[in-house]
């Protein structure tokens, strides 16, 4: 098992972690995957690009059997980081064959060492149920975040 | 009282609200708020130039008296909504002697008006405890957000 940073030539991969997840979240309807698939995709190859999306993959004999990724996006700066920029961390996938090994766990820990390098204060994250477990033990807490649903 | 779109000219006053806000809410150390403003002020101005940020504010014969407002950021698409983009509401603040007249209520419907015309799924803040109650009655509900802090 190989831990690596992802490129340019690993969008697709990246995309079927991300359908993938959503599927498993519950999200079934193909053609709102598709649709999801068709702006995500160009949007991730320009952030793989510019660096404002980092990804990394475990890759085994085989290929690639996990990854997970951050979009580190402009937003206003808060009192508890001058820095005006939010991380998210998102499309964490495991091969089902491969869960139970640590894989995400190692994902995780090496996305989160990277935004202590970059020393910001905390780092974001939608949290599936199947997540959830990894996300606590880890020290990840519920936020102040709410939404509107307008459709 | 004369309801408006905020415009360059305006950076002043929306970043007195972001930083009474931010007083309000229990952050008090000058220092962080000087380092705050230092930041997001010119994350602010470039967004009301290039429209990645949308301010609306109200104005009494004295001057602004209560204003918010909205970050559109881009972000990977989600099978509830294809448009690679997400808005966050904030820098919502009202002038203690205007509370209570609904302002802040004139303020959230127009924006969330505006992203509903945007044809957007959802809309997102993060909500301080004073404003909560005003979210809840809009029908904004909690997400599974979660967050680590690394400092």
């Amino acid at each position: 098992m190989k831990l690596r940073l992802a490129g340019a030539a690993d969008l697709a991969v990246i995309m079927h972690h991300r359908r993938s997840m959503f599927r498993e979240m519950g999200y079934h309807n193909e053609a709102d995957l598709d649709a999801m698939a068709a702006t995500s995709a160009p949007f991730i190859q320009a952030g793989l690009a510019d660096g404002s999306y980092r990804g990394w993959l475990i890759e085994a004999a085989a290929g690639v059997v996990a990854g997970g990724g951050m979009v580190i996006a402009g937003f206003p700066s808060h009192p508890i980081d001058p820095q005006p920029r939010r991380v998210w961390i998102l499309n964490m996938y495991t091969e089902p064959e491969h869960r139970g090994q640590g894989l995400a766990r190692t994902i995780m820990e090496t996305m989160i060492g990277w935004c202590r390098e970059q020393k910001l204060a905390v780092v974001a994250l939608h949290a599936s149920e199947a997540g959830r477990p990894l996300y606590e033990r880890l020290g990840f807490v519920p936020t102040n975040e709410m939404r509107l649903k307008l459709k």
